[in-house]
């Protein structure tokens, strides 16, 4: 028998059943008043998680395509500062540099920012700063609120990417002066792929890019905000699916749903720290952790078709590899959007049993059960 | 009651229930081999529908993120001639305009392309040509294979919006010498929207712009195809949809399939001529007619909300207004993707009885029935 899968990775997430029925309908004329309460209902809803009372712009395309979106469209910037301490951060650099000067600001993977190598970068002359929130590749949590004050000071727009951060951890963008910030729909959303969600403040479009690719320009999403409808034909199955992740997420409300990201991250670090495993992340300070990935080191002598292979084959369970230089180097375990307790626990056990195959872990659920009886 | 929707227009299609229940699944990881299946389907299949033996990228997000994709990664080129009659075509030109120099040469909506006024452009330095196949804004089908052979004579790269013809009318990519052609999921395939697909041939990587768009960038896209992966997240339920789209396209049959779609439109032009009324598009040859998609002179004294609201209110079904200049001046009926001979004459009795409401048709579907007979 093929098991029934389980993802336990950093985004696409495993759906909540009523996600999957919510796509399982006939399509609709996306320029109809039903489209579009369906869509003002998807803005508002977000402009919550994002922390802002401006406009929020929903592209159908990948996380990447929201970025992009996001960069491109506020370009018109001598140069922008690109924080760099993971595989997103690069990514951050990579996009930038098609459009304008990118001053990438590199950091070890896996280690904290300096704040003082930014502002470093900023004084020089950048009038843009771009950085992850939370940076998937390493399992860290960026100071976004410090970085934005950061930036600020030197008058520089500002670029969160929020893709895996908001829905599932705190993010006030209005509060802390971001003035642009990206969401993926699949990752603490808890809706399938496919959908990018932009929010600008009004300063940002003194800064707008007129050359910016067409299907990315957030000045036509704009004009077409106000009748709630896209300039380009949406993905419509993706916008019920993400109507219906905003009601789950209202009904569970935003502070538990922080509260059960932290809780249910904090679980897997302590089960690791426990179990004698290495986290992969060295942060200065704790609160640099991710609140919604982990990443541990791969024990010595355990390949990754050892634990990641044999835990798909035997238990249908999937966790993520490491990326780039990191391949096989590390795992990743997701614990993002609308997974609970009994996800987690599954997850570690099953990694646990597997590891312990090789005597690379020792018997520590009980850390995990300790934290996870607070939710 | 609140009826159940009939969508007739030109995109998004009335789903089969097929491919609404195919959505309703589990997320898998997007780098598994689960996934990478289903992708080789969709691409294998697709090449069918393009007519190419080359490769096919499907692209998460709109047919216009495809247009931009073909033209941005393509643009190496001092000068590209993009024809224009109707909507998208001038959107090519829109597009186009972003990357390089951009000859739009303007004919008058509905009405056919003169080919000398092309071939001047092209003589007049252009390197690309760029063209939409089925212009669905006033119904008309532009003649692929001479504008490609007059192309050739010049030696410039062609490319081809076929949004809304591959997969419904006959598209001969190899055959007629196109280089890049698109298509749109939500049209002729018959699934939702969401995705787009590029197929190029190896000549167009003499053109290759590295300074495109990095989402949209179609060498990332490349160099991911022999793992039957895509660059960044796919919209993993739209490829579950379009692959049960091509299931059903391939136990149809593309020539069927075809025939099919050129016999409902065929149908609608026969009601309408019959009914009294007139069509939008007057081309020079009646092959130039679109094979997927019927546009329609609104009679004097009705108006959009008379025909279009009160279509929408009594019977569920929706059809398209006109774009532009054209609002209010014409409607289109769609005829693309699964819908079959009973939605057709279903909406053409719809229109018809409220039209009469008017005075402003006869009764005329048994001049539909006759043409759908040979269904």
């Amino acid at each position: 028998m093929k098991f029934d899968g389980l993802l336990m990775i950093p985004g696409p997430v495993h759906l909540h059943e009523r996600i999957i029925r919510a796509m399982s309908r006939q399509m609709m004329g996306h320029r109809g008043k039903e489209f579009s309460e369906i869509m003002r209902y998807c803005v508002d809803g977000l402009k919550e998680l994002f922390g802002t009372k401006h406009d929020v712009y929903i592209i159908s395309g990948s996380g990447t395509a929201g970025l992009e979106a996001a960069i491109a469209s506020f370009s018109n910037v001598r140069r922008i500062t690109c924080v760099d301490n993971g595989k997103f951060g690069d990514r951050l650099g990579r996009i930038a540099s098609r459009y304008t000067e990118a001053d990438v600001v590199r950091f070890e993977w896996g280690k904290s920012i300096d704040l003082d190598a930014v502002e470093k970068s900023l004084a020089e002359g950048s009038e843009a700063l771009a950085f992850v929130h939370n940076e998937t590749s390493t399992a860290m949590l960026n100071p976004a609120e410090e970085l934005a004050k950061l930036a600020k000071k030197y008058n520089a727009l500002v670029i969160m990417d929020g893709i895996t951060s908001v829905g599932g951890d705190e993010v006030k963008m209005d509060k802390w002066g971001i003035d642009v910030a990206i969401v993926g729909s699949q990752k603490c959303l808890g809706a399938p792929p496919g959908l990018a969600a932009v929010a600008v403040n009004d300063r940002a479009w003194d800064y707008y890019n007129e050359k910016c690719p067409f299907y990315l320009d957030l000045a036509a999403y704009r004009k077409k905000l106000p009748d709630m409808q896209t300039p380009y034909t949406p993905a419509v199955p993706l916008f019920f699916a993400l109507e219906e992740a905003l009601r789950i997420i209202e009904e569970e409300g935003l502070e538990n749903r922080i509260r059960r990201h932290r809780l249910m991250s904090r679980a897997v670090r302590e089960w690791a720290i426990e179990a004698g495993l290495q986290l992969f992340a060295e942060p200065e300070e704790p609160s640099d952790y991710s609140n919604t990935v982990t990443a541990i080191r791969m024990p010595e002598g355990v390949t990754d078709k050892d634990l990641r292979g044999t835990l798909q084959k035997e238990y249908g369970i999937t966790v993520s590899g490491g990326q780039e230089h990191l391949k096989g180097k590390i795992f990743r375990i997701g614990t993002m959007g609308n997974v609970c307790k009994r996800h987690v626990i599954a997850t570690l056990a099953a990694v646990q049993d597997i590891l312990m195959r090789y005597d690379a872990c020792k018997p520590a659920l009980h850390a995990a059960i300790e934290v996870l009886k607070e939710l």
